[in-house]
């Protein structure tokens, strides 16, 4: 048996095994499944999906002419270099929705507060709310507050739910990846999941890092304007970072991604941090940054509006997509070897959005 | 100086504080700013609302054609009689629609989940959210979920936003409540707030109360018939119970609200319950309970159509708006008294939803 031969046994087995459908069948909730990658997979698609009858695990749902999407944030410690939970909560749904194809309009925001949290914590939170909102040109149209005993909430949780009207020129959908296919990042990776960690102070490290998060209709804005059906899907490169959503988009589309590892932009900082924290920078969530695929024809368009877009100048072309192995993202490494780039296992990032 | 002058010195010194914008002037959160009393109002009317821009304290605000509504679930424990966390979640966010006019239509969910969660409590969970939007008749149509570390949350909590369709019959505001208008509740009051008081087992009681959580809008869309442009609001009378949304009402539209104590409809068991913890049941949250405020000719029709919905055969007239003294709600107890009954000023029944 050859080298190539064991390899492509080996793939085959991997294909097959991520065939099934996942299932949920732990016994109790860990950090993991709220990490973004395989457990979490199989309690959203293993339970949550099926039981609620969600069918589209798009970062936006539609009801009507409108886009929704909701998300948690519960980051810690809730300010850090380049920004603060309120900011993220606001960047991180307009995200979802912008990705999606949808121009934000408005959102709600749910607290669950600490008993003795700081007013003036509070209220930086909510001035960095009302900022964000205003930066990103929504609405914000409702809340609710809840408070909660002293340690039952770790300073703040917000939740914010946003609503977007779905842009004429989208024609978005992952199941339409298909081979030939161009995978752009819309800038450098791995600069919020890095900021968090080295914000808690758990590792003596002094890397100047600061995370992304922005809004992201103004670049989506550009590059529906550039590319038109030719831009396929676009995700937000948040929890589990640009390997999970390649592996996403693998797994949607049945098609393989094909990532050069040396065509990846991120910053010296984030590389050198990553390598002492021991994780690929593929891997840390982004929240103000996203992934784009794109039919060959646009792929040259798509790159040069990107890359004029404010915050978007580190716009790259990452990865090609190609038929086989169906299910799967491969990496070809500087040194010419190839790998494959897996959903992650455990959470080595926690509670980084 | 008689009894009747010191008594309208006391009312008249109450109106004017009353009348001051409330200031949020607190140096950290207490329990009490999430109770929905005074303390609340604090936090939303004198920091959340004018940092944000919000304009509407409405249950629900508008979006295009469509109403949007958020709240948060915090409730211990996650299980009582008549319902849960996930079950109250569906419910509550329903009903914030249905009484501000709008058909519920769909709903996107965030969990916040604790390490060590048992996958049994979730998933029991899970299938209580898909039950109860099954009969409310909304979609859920999307999610995310988070977990933090254990000890950082209790067990769970949920975030729904629920979004509707604004009903053509529906004319509903608070300020154009009148004097001469009829207040009613939608059924007996008080057993949500006192069964899950009762579920934590603090008390050596053992009262049969059961929630009444349940989806209000097959009664609002009865009351849309019966009444049409007769009804002038309706309130989902949750935390802070019925004595706090009638304080709303007498605050924004200016005027007095008294209640015929006698008329107050109250199960025995729920009486006697909220005796032995020291509570009056007009400050209990309930959660499938609402208070309309109908005019003067619409109040008989508005009471029998609420009589023949399943769940509110215990529908009452319970008070009559007066002009003044405006921004006050008093109370004629059973001897003949009146006293003044005013907003919550602490939190005697915390995380009750």
């Amino acid at each position: 048996m050859t080298a190539d031969t064991r390899e492509q046994e080996a793939l085959d087995l991997i294909e097959r095994v991520r065939a099934r459908p996942p299932r949920f069948r732990d016994a109790q909730l860990t950090m993991a499944h709220g990490a973004g990658g395989k457990a979490t997979l199989t309690l959203v698609e293993g339970l949550l999906a099926p039981a609620l009858g969600i069918d589209t695990l798009d970062d936006a749902a539609r009801v009507g002419d409108l886009a929704v999407t909701t998300d948690a944030f519960v980051v810690r410690p809730i300010r850090f270099p380049g920004g603060s939970i309120g900011e993220l909560a606001v960047n991180g749904t307009v995200n979802d929705l912008a990705v999606s194809g949808a121009r934000p309009l408005a959102l709600t925001l749910s607290l669950v507060l600490e008993e003795g949290l700081g007013a003036d914590e509070l209220r930086a939170e909510v001035e960095a709310i009302a900022a964000a909102a205003r930066a990103a040109d929504v609405r914000v149209v409702g809340g609710d507050t809840k408070v909660v005993e002293r340690g039952k909430c770790d300073a703040m949780y917000v939740t914010t739910t946003g609503i977007g009207a779905v842009d004429g020129r989208a024609r978005l959908s992952v199941a339409s990846v298909a081979p030939g296919d161009r995978v752009l990042v819309s800038g450098s990776i791995g600069e919020h999941g890095t900021a968090v960690m080295l914000a808690r102070d758990e590792f003596e490290l002094d890397a100047e890092v600061v995370s992304d998060t922005r809004p992201l209709w103004p670049a989506v804005d550009a590059l529906l304007d550039a590319c038109g059906p030719a831009l396929r899907a676009m995700r937000d490169a948040t929890r589990g970072g640009v390997a999970t959503v390649l592996n996403e988009v693998a797994r949607t589309a049945g098609v393989a991604v094909l990532v050069r590892e040396a065509a990846v932009p991120v910053q010296p900082a984030v590389t050198g941090a990553c390598e002492i924290l021991g994780i690929d920078p593929m891997y840390v969530a982004n929240e103000g940054t996203f992934v784009a695929v794109v039919a060959p024809e646009g792929a040259d368009a798509a790159l040069s509006a990107l890359r004029g877009v404010p915050g978007c100048e580190a716009a790259a072309e990452i990865a090609e997509v190609r038929g086989d192995p169906a299910g799967m993202v491969l990496v070809e490494t500087a040194f010419g070897g190839r790998r494959v780039m897996d959903l992650l296992v455990g959470d080595p990032l926690p509670r980084i959005c």
